[in-house]
């Protein structure tokens, strides 16, 4: 009885890896059309987010089956109550990568960014790219440093959002409302996927010290 | 045992009530400053918000114990789990009136909307407060109509915030980008606390109809 709760622990984690994994490639597409412009690799991100949705939902179910079944406690408790939690910040994560590439397709075949962010959008889509490896690797290896490198890549991405704002705010800005919104919207996203790595990050503190965390306060 | 069970599941509803009447002062006040430019008012929104992240994290808490001690089966697991999404939804609801509320302090003494957009703000003002106040009830009474009625409610939010879009883009708005950017960022959060509101509404249905549903997709 005991193996086989094992083995279905490792299925969780290997489900939240494969998730993980599909969100890596979409915020890698998305970025990357949001960037250059790209309206087929949009379609393509566009497309594979409901696959993320899917597995959200069934990695759901099969911990909500592993309660039911299987009455863990302690640490196996936490771990199932926090697959819950991390697979609706996975999902999160991918329906920001969809965000981003919809803006892309509106704006196509203009950029959403003009010339004078662009090199900061590129820095926020490496940073990005860079905290869904990160988490990536965190999942797989439960390695409580990454966890700590993950919450502090999420200020670089702040810093860089709050930059966009004084860009868009400063007298400079010969934006029209239209691209002021989009780019607006574009940073939140860009911005608030640090702040879903970083929650997932902080549930995994939690299960390696047991302090439980608020869900992160920003929107 | 079993009556402490029930008496422990009726702690969970009690709580999230609890939570969500904190939830509805808070966006109450929140919208009310935000159009009439109170300053005072948007403090105490601010100064609220930790109280309802605390009690959040409190009925998390409470919910892992008694999946720890009672080992609940089909419906009560259904229960136990819910109020653990749930109580991430009533905090990032709170969370969005704090958000409003910081808007309307960086603009003070200014209104952050502009003449023309009043309007738009005070009809979604009241939506947000209904939306808030069938939630409280559906949170007390579980009757599925209410649920339908809020995943409704949700859909008029959205067309206003589309509507406020459309001013913005439009060739006769007038205002600068410090405004379009606050004016959209204003105008998501009014829309996204339905969103959430809307996701619990679905949780609810699924706790009647045994139906699991993804987190919404919307960011």
């Amino acid at each position: 009885m005991r193996a086989v709760f094992q083995q279905e622990l490792a299925e969780v984690q290997d489900r939240l890896v494969e998730i993980s994994e599909l969100v890596l490639d979409s915020i890698r597409d998305a970025t990357t059309a949001f960037n250059s412009a790209d309206v087929a690799l949009a379609d393509k991100v566009i497309a594979a987010d409901p696959t993320i949705d899917e597995l959200a939902v069934e990695l759901d179910e099969l911990s909500i089956e592993i309660l039911y079944r299987q009455n863990p406690v302690a640490r196996d408790l936490r771990i199932v109550v926090s697959a819950l939690r991390m697979s609706a910040s996975l999902e999160r994560m991918g329906d920001l990568a969809r965000h981003i590439a919809q803006l892309t397709r509106r704006r196509y075949p203009d950029h959403v960014a003009p010339e004078s962010l662009r090199d900061t959008f590129t820095q926020m889509a490496a940073e990005d790219i860079h905290i869904a490896e990160l988490l990536d690797q965190l999942l797989r290896t439960q390695d409580v440093e990454l966890a700590d490198k993950l919450i502090q890549g999420d200020d670089a991405v702040d810093a860089l959002h709050a930059g966009v704002f004084d860009a868009v705010l400063s007298p400079d800005w010969q934006g029209e409302a239209e691209q002021t919104v989009d780019v607006t919207l574009a940073s939140r996203f860009f911005e608030r996927f640090g702040d879903h790595a970083a929650s997932i990050a902080k549930k995994v503190q939690y299960l390696a010290t047991g302090d439980w965390v608020p869900d992160d306060s920003s929107v």
